[in-house]
């Protein structure tokens, strides 16, 4: 599934994967600023925290967003698909200025939400201007192909990382997250390296990537994002590698970069800090074409 | 990716996928239709060997389509990623009116036209009317999400089907190929259940199915292909099973359907060969927004 299409009046809302293990109890600098953007007091937040089964996971980012001065949380519990159509939650989600999918499974998040209203409507409001941040699974899932699992390794091997459908809110990107703290660039560069036109993030704990709608993205967190661009790769042993064999894969450029630096996914290039983003003279919906 | 926008005075052209293992030597029957559809004798078409390593596959399609009677046939023997800088390739493909994808491997055709303007321009050119044929491997790459590999099984485990990113000429659909043949229907039932806004496609040898602009599909061949559609799925335990674990799946739907017969990929309805078909109100772009 791709992106919903932004109509000529809108603005596309910000696509915000976390990498998990975000701090939830101090400074909360991610949620915070997701608070932000989505309206700060006039933001209005639902929360879906279907990948996890634990009751409290979605009651515990409701506190959050609360905490950080959110006009109305709304939390919808869907736990099966017939809940997909439960009129009351598609009514939450009109309402919300930012919606927030929580970690877990990313694989029980695409089996009940996949194809129903709810991910039409993640979507179009996203083309809309809703702001849509995920953690860990809800990291994951954002993307049009998602990494539903695989090894922990440096090293990229054959079939080690296994991909299915995602809620398709950007198709320019393949996400993994708790990344270094997984030893998952292994998994990334197999992942990266199927399909060229894929840009593998990589993202840590306690940090995220703020994906702006011309295609722009912000490094945000304690952690690091490692960006993989497989478009100058030269030679891929993909097709020709036995199950668990070794790849060879020639002329991978890889990013890794720290709060604050920016990268711009249109035209593939990394930006210090304090460098002057050459902004994109393409719209972000541009980076579909190739 | 996803299919190409389709502008205002054109119509998207035909996309059919082959199960691999057609006749290529007696009635030649669905590559007869397809050169009919690229024009007859006014039809010029473009051949993709890449996903074969044999240096005759290229040239035995190029004799067939030759043999149909196309005024003009290219062989394009793109064997590496720089290889898809070639003018002479962008030329060729520039003039086609129907563009060939061979048999091989469908991981060296991603990994070596991903994100090339080869790629893109096989999208561009089928969403302005160019008609795109693609058998086995080439079948298997249409579509946006593609099965690069797996198990044979009637029944799905976990982990039996591995997907990677495709062409992305339709998403819509999964596309699986020498289905009866090699016992695939365990792998295409995994496939689609991963995220039921897909419609899994298994396309058996000698076997084609028509796509054409309005979502609505014809089954061309002497064997069959089946649907399946997971849109009413009630429960998936995909995300909860061990690895190569049997999986529970709770209503599928399943159509397996013989020569003549159509099915409409808009409004997920199968038809008979003389049955009316209730063309699609939405037109097939709208399938992206489900």
């Amino acid at each position: 599934m791709c992106p919903a299409q932004v109509n000529a009046n809108s603005t596309r809302g910000y696509v915000i994967p976390i990498g998990g293990g975000e701090d939830r109890v101090k400074e909360r600098h991610i949620h915070r600023r997701f608070v932000e953007l989505s309206g700060g007091r006039a933001a209005n937040i639902a929360v879906i925290p279907t990948a996890s089964e634990l009751e409290t996971t979605g009651l515990d980012y409701s506190r959050i967003f609360s905490d950080l001065g959110a006009a109305q949380v709304d939390l919808l519990p869907i736990a099966r698909r017939a809940d997909c159509d439960n009129p009351r939650y598609l009514e939450m989600l009109d309402r919300a200025t930012g919606i927030f999918l929580t970690g877990g499974n990313q694989l029980r998040l695409s089996t009940i939400l996949g194809g129903t209203g709810i991910a039409q409507r993640i979507r179009r409001h996203n083309a809309a201007g809703v702001h849509v941040a995920g953690t860990s699974a809800g990291a994951s899932i954002m993307s049009e192909h998602m990494i539903a699992g695989g090894d922990s390794n440096s090293a990229p091997l054959e079939g080690a990382a296994s991909l299915a459908p995602g809620l398709g809110l950007t198709n320019a990107v393949i996400i993994d997250q708790h990344f270094t703290q997984r030893n998952r660039l292994g998994r990334l560069l197999s992942a990266s390296s199927y399909n060229p036109f894929l840009i593998g993030l990589g993202i840590d704990e306690d940090t995220a990537a703020f994906i702006g709608p011309e295609g722009v993205f912000e490094v945000v967190g304690s952690g690091t994002v490692t960006v993989v661009d497989a478009s100058d790769q030269t030679h891929s042993s993909m097709w020709e590698a036995g199950p668990g064999q070794p790849l060879t894969l020639l002329d991978l450029k890889v990013h890794v970069m720290g709060e604050g630096c920016r990268y711009d996914l249109v035209n593939r290039r990394a930006y210090l800090p304090d460098e002057q983003t050459a902004f994109c003279a393409l719209p972000y919906d541009k980076v579909r074409s190739y």
